[in-house]
C-alpha cells in the first residue's frame, strides 16, 4: 500500500501516517521528495482496513499495490485450471462449445436443439428457465418446468446442461437438474447468489457484468471460490459503450488480459456481445485466436419464432456451418474440439 | 411500430411483413422511397411481440415508437407523484434530505448519528446493514442486528428509516424494521428482488444501476409498481464512464429527463457519485437547482474511522453547515426544508 | 515517481531499477515487502522520461504522483484566476453569459440577436462560422464572412464576440476579427492549433474533448499557456457516455474538480451538452449551483429554420425568461450578473 | 425519414408537418395509431435539410432511415475495395503488415528497423515524425528530418512509408516523402486536415478516434473521399471505455461492421488499442480471424530506450517471432503474406 501525500502535507501530517501504519505492526517507508512525500506501508495490510489513512490530514491519496482477490489469482495458483464438468474438461487444449437457445420454449424445440447442436459438435446445451428482461412484460421463462426439459434433452443426448439462475429461489431449483450454473451479467455482482452457489460446489459459468472491470470479475470469482466451489469459468459477453452498431462491446482483449491475471478458464459468447447474427462467426473466430476456452452461442430452430433474442440466434444449418469454419482454427490453437 | 426494410428488399419481403402485421389484427402502413421501404404497425403492438419480424428477409432493422413501461409513465399520469414515507412526503414543494452513515457499524454510532442529523434538518435516515462489497474479504454489514439499531435511533429520533436490501433473505427480514427499502445500484436489475419488494407494498428508494440507461431504470421501476407498490422513488447516484477524477459520473440531467417521462420523484445522492468530500456541496446545490425532489448523504461521527466510504462521508458539523447552505437553494426551488 | 515490482522480481532486477535511478542523479527509496517490492524515485522525474524504466526486467508498472501540468495547476498558483476580455471579466464574483446562434446564417440574424442576447442580459455573443460537421454534407459556415458579421453585432451593441476555429487557416482570419477564441471538443487535442493560438495571445475558450479526462484537458490547457498566452478559460459541454437520452451526458462534476486542481475559471454549455432544449434551464442552475464562472447558450430568431442544432436552441423570449431566472442563483452564488 | 409525432400531438399539428414536407416536392405517408402518429417522408431528403422539421409542435422526434455516406457506403458499392499503394494492395487476398517505431528518433534506428520488420515480412513501414502527445513537455518528434530518414529507409527495403500528419503544414512538407499519409485518433474529425488529404489524392490510413462512432468514423472517410481520393483504409485502434486493464479497448467486432457497412478495407492496430506487449500476440491473431485486411505493429530496436510508447513496442526478435504464428492465421482467412 502506498500513501501519497499531498503537496505541503506538514512533518505532522507524515508522521501521523507512519505511527498509523506503525501501530498496527507494519513498517513504513519514506520517499520525501522535493514536491511529494510517498509512504510505502509494508506487512499485512488487511490490519490496516479500518484505519481510513485517506482521512488523516495531508494525505492525498491511498493506492493499492496487490489485488483483492487471492484464490483466483494467477500469482498463487501460476499453472491455468482446467475445470470438469462432469467427464467434460474447460481449459487448455480443448474448446468448449456450449449452444442452444436463449429461452427454453417447450421440450420439443429444447430435444431437437440438443440433437442438432450435438451432432455440430458443442458438448454443452445452454437455454434458459429463468430470463431477466428488462421490461416486466415480456416472456420470463418457464422455469422449473424447462428445467425439467432441458434435463431430459441433456440426458438423451450426453450434453452437460448449463442454465442461469437469477435467484437464491431458482438455485435451489436449478441445482436438481443442471450439470453447470449460469451467473447472467446483471448478477455478476449479486453477492448473495454468489455466495449461495459457491455452497453448491456446481461448477459456475460467470458472466461479465455490463460494466464490470475485469478486476471487479475476478473479485466476483473470489466471492464464489471463497465459499467452496473452485470450478468457475469466466465468460466475456461484451461491456456497454457509446458505439451502438453492436448490441454491446466485445472486450476481446479481456481473454488475453484473464490468461495473465487468474488460472480460471475463460470463454466468449459472440450473440449476447454483437446482437447481430453476421457478426457471429468472425467473432467466434477471433475469439479462439485470442485464446478463448471456449465458446457459447445461441441456436433455435426456428429464430423467427423465438420468445427472445430471435435476431441474434443462428439457425441448425448455420451452427453446423460455423462449427465447420470453426474446426481449423481450434487445431491451429492446439484445442480439441 | 416501425419496420424498416433492407435497400434492395424485394416487393414480396414488403409484402410478408404486411401480411405478418395484418394477420395479428394491426394495419400496415407503407411508405416506398426510393431507397428505402418503411413499414409502420398500427395497433397493439403486443400481439406481435413473438413474431420476430425482424427476422424476416429484407428486413433491416425495427424502430419501437412507445416506451415499454407503463405505470412509470408520465404520458398516462401526467401529473408528479408525491410519494409518502408514513407522514413524510416526498415529491413537489418538498426537499427530502437523508442522512447517515454508509454502514451501521454499533448502535451507539447510529444513534448519535440520526441525533445529529435531525438536528441538521434531515427527515430520513440511512445506514447499511447488509453491504455490497466488490471483495468478499471486506466488511459486509451487520445485518439483522443493524437493523435493530437503526429502527431504535429512527424511533428515538421521528426520522424515517430507509436500508439497502441486497437478497430475498434480506428482505423478509427488513420488511420488519425500516421505514422505506432501497435497492442499489448493483440491483436495480435483480428482478426476483424488484418482484417481491413491489409485493411488500413498502415505498422503495430505487437507485439507478452503474450502466442503466433511463430507460431501463423506469421499466426496472415498472417491476416493482406492476405488483402493486406505485411508491417508488427513484435516485440517481452516478454512472460509469472513463473519467477517474470522481468515483462515477453524476449524471445530473437525468434530473429533468425524468420529470419529462415519469410522474416518479427523483433524488440524488452526491457522496456515492462523487466519492470526494469537497464536492459534495457543490454537487447537492447543483441537485436542488436542477430540480431534485431529495438528497441522499453520507454522515458519519468519525469519517477517519469509519468501516467503509470514510473519504466521502462528511462529518456531523459539516452536515449541519452544509444544510444551512443548502436552506436558500431549497427556498428558490420552492421546497420545504 | 512509484515503480511498483513484479511478485517475484529478483534482486537484481530491483538493483537495476534502482542504478537507473540514480544514474539520473535522483534518489531511489525501497520499499520491500513479503509480495511485492517498491521504489519511490526522488527528485527531478523529467531526466527518466528517456528510460522506459517500465521495460526493465521485474517491472510492473509505473505510477505517476504528480500532474504534467504545471502553468494551469492550482498547487502552483493556488489563487483563482479572473480573465479579462477587453474590459469583461471571467472569474470570481462575475457570471460570464455567452449567448448566440450555433451558426452565424446572415447579417440580419447575428445583430438581431445581439441585440436580444444584450437586452437579456448577456456579456459575449457566440457564433460559429468554421462549423465542424459529422458529414461533408451539411452546412460547414460563412466563414470570413460570418466573422464580418459578428464582429459587426459585436461592436454594435458592445458584446464581447467569441467564435471557434477549427484550423490554422481559420485562426489567421479570426483573429482580425474577434475577443476569444474558441476551440471546439474535436479541437481539443489539434495541438498545433492549441499552440499556434497560445501564440496569439488572445483569450481563448477551450471546450472539453467527447472523451477528453479532466486531466487531458487541463494539458491542452497546458499547450496554450506554455506558448505564452494565460487566459484560458475552460467550457464544460459533456461527455460521450452509453445514456442516449441526452445528446452527451454534462459531467456536472468537473466544475468542482477543476476548481481544486486548477486556477482557471470554467464554464458551462448546457446547450450542446443535453441537446434538448427542456433541459437547458435546469442545466443552467444546477451550473452556477455548482459554482460555474459562466455559461454558454445557445439562442437563435426561429430555431426551427437555424441551419444547426435548432432543436436545442432557445428563442429571444425564452432566453430572456431564463436570464430572468437565473438571477437569484447568481445572486445566491455572489456572482454579479 | 420518420417523423414521430408526440402523444397527444393534435391533427393541426400533423397537418403542419405534412405540409411542410410536401411543400419541398416530398410524398408524406401517415401511420396513424391510437397512441402514436407516424409520419414518413419519402424522396430527396436533402431538401428538407434547412426545415427543423424537429421544431414543429407536436413533433417528438425524428428518425434518419439512410446513412449519410454515400462514397463510403457498401450500398453503392457493393464489392469491396482494393487499395493500392504503389503496387502493394490492401484488400480481399492480402494481408498488409504495417511495422515500425512510435516515433521515428534517428536514422541509424528506422533504417535497422526497415531492414528488420521487411525480413520478418512486413510491406509498410511505418514511424512517427509528427507525434500528438497528452503534455507540452514530452517528446514531440522530429518533423521533416524524420520524414527524411524514413523515406531513405522505404527506399533502401522496398517498404511503402506511412506516416501520421497532424496539421496542415505537417501534410504540405509529408506529402513530398510519405506514400501513405495517416490520420491519427484525436485527428479524425479535424474535417479541415480531412478535406485537405482528399485534395493530395495519397492513400491514407484512417484511425478511429477515440470515441467515435462507427457511423461517424465512415462519415470521416467520406470527408476525404469526397475530395477526390478513394483510397481510404480505416484502422482500428481500440475506443475509451470504463476499463483500465488495457490502454484501450479494442473494439474489434468494428471489422465485420464496417465489411457489412462499407467496401473500404479495414486494418486493426493492437498495439495502441491494449498497450501491453503481451495482449498483442493474441489480439493480432484475433484481428485476421476477424476478417483484418491488415494489422500495425509497433516494433523497436530496443523498446526499453524507446522516447515513446516503449511498453507496447516489440524488439525485432518479439516481431519476427509473431509474423510466424501469423502465417497460418493468415492462410486459413485466405490472405497472402
Amino acid at each position: 500500500m502506498i500513501i501519497i501525500m499531498k503537496h505541503g502535507a506538514s512533518q505532522d501530517n507524515v508522521e501521523a501516517v507512519v505511527k498509523a501504519i506503525t501501530a498496527k505492526g507494519l513498517q513504513a517507508h519514506l520517499s520525501q521528495g522535493d514536491q511529494v512525500t510517498i509512504i510505502g506501508a509494508v506487512g499485512d495490510k488487511t490490519r490496516l482496513m479500518h484505519d481510513n489513512l485517506e482521512l488523516i490530514p495531508g494525505v492525498d491519496k491511498i493506492l493499492s499495490v496487490t489485488e483483492t482477490y487471492k484464490l483466483a489469482n494467477k500469482k498463487f495458483h501460476p499453472q491455468d485450471s482446467t475445470i470438469r464438468v462432469g467427464d467434460t474438461p474447460i481449459g487448455p487444449g480443448h474448446l468448449a462449445v456450449m449452444a442452444g437457445p436463449c429461452a427454453i420454449e417447450d421440450e420439443e424445440m429444447i430435444m431437437e436443439t440438443a440433437q442438432a447442436v450435438k451432432a455440430a459438435g458443442a458438448s454443452f446445451l445452454r437455454g434458459g428457465a429463468y430470463k431477466p428482461r428488462t421490461s416486466p412484460y415480456a416472456f420470463q421463462g418457464l422455469e422449473e418446468e424447462g428445467l425439467r426439459y432441458i434435463r431430459r434433452a441433456g440426458d438423451a443426448t450426453g450434453l452437460k446442461v448449463v442454465c442461469e439462475v437469477t435467484s437464491l429461489r431458482a438455485l435451489e431449483t436449478a441445482v436438481r437438474y443442471v450439470d453447470m450454473l449460469q451467473v447472467g451479467a446483471r448478477n455478476m455482482q449479486n453477492f448473495e447468489l454468489l455466495k449461495e452457489i459457491g455452497r453448491s460446489r456446481i461448477p459456475v459459468l460467470l458472466k461479465r457484468g455490463l460494466s464490470a472491470t475485469i478486476d471487479e470479475w475476478l473479485n466476483a470469482a473470489e466471492y464464489i471460490i471463497a465459499e467452496g466451489s473452485p470450478d468457475v469459468v469466466l465468460c466475456e459477453r461484451g461491456i456497454r459503450t457509446f458505439e451502438k452498431a453492436t448490441r454491446n462491446t466485445l472486450d476481446l482483449s479481456a481473454v488475453p488480459v484473464i490468461r495473465q491475471k487468474s488460472h480460471l478458464p475463460v470463454i466468449v459468447d459472440p450473440s449476447h456481445a454483437t446482437g447481430v447474427r453476421d457478426y457471429i462467426g468472425p467473432m467466434a473466430k477471433a475469439s479462439i485466436a485470442a485464446g478463448a476456452d471456449g465458446l457459447m452461442v445461441e441456436v433455435h430452430p426456428c429464430p423467427s419464432c423465438a420468445l427472445s433474442d430471435g435476431p441474434q440466434s443462428l439457425t441448425f444449418e448455420q451452427f453446423d456451418a460455423l462449427c465447420g469454419e470453426l474446426r481449423p482454427y481450434a487445431a491451429l490453437a492446439g484445442r480439441a474440439f
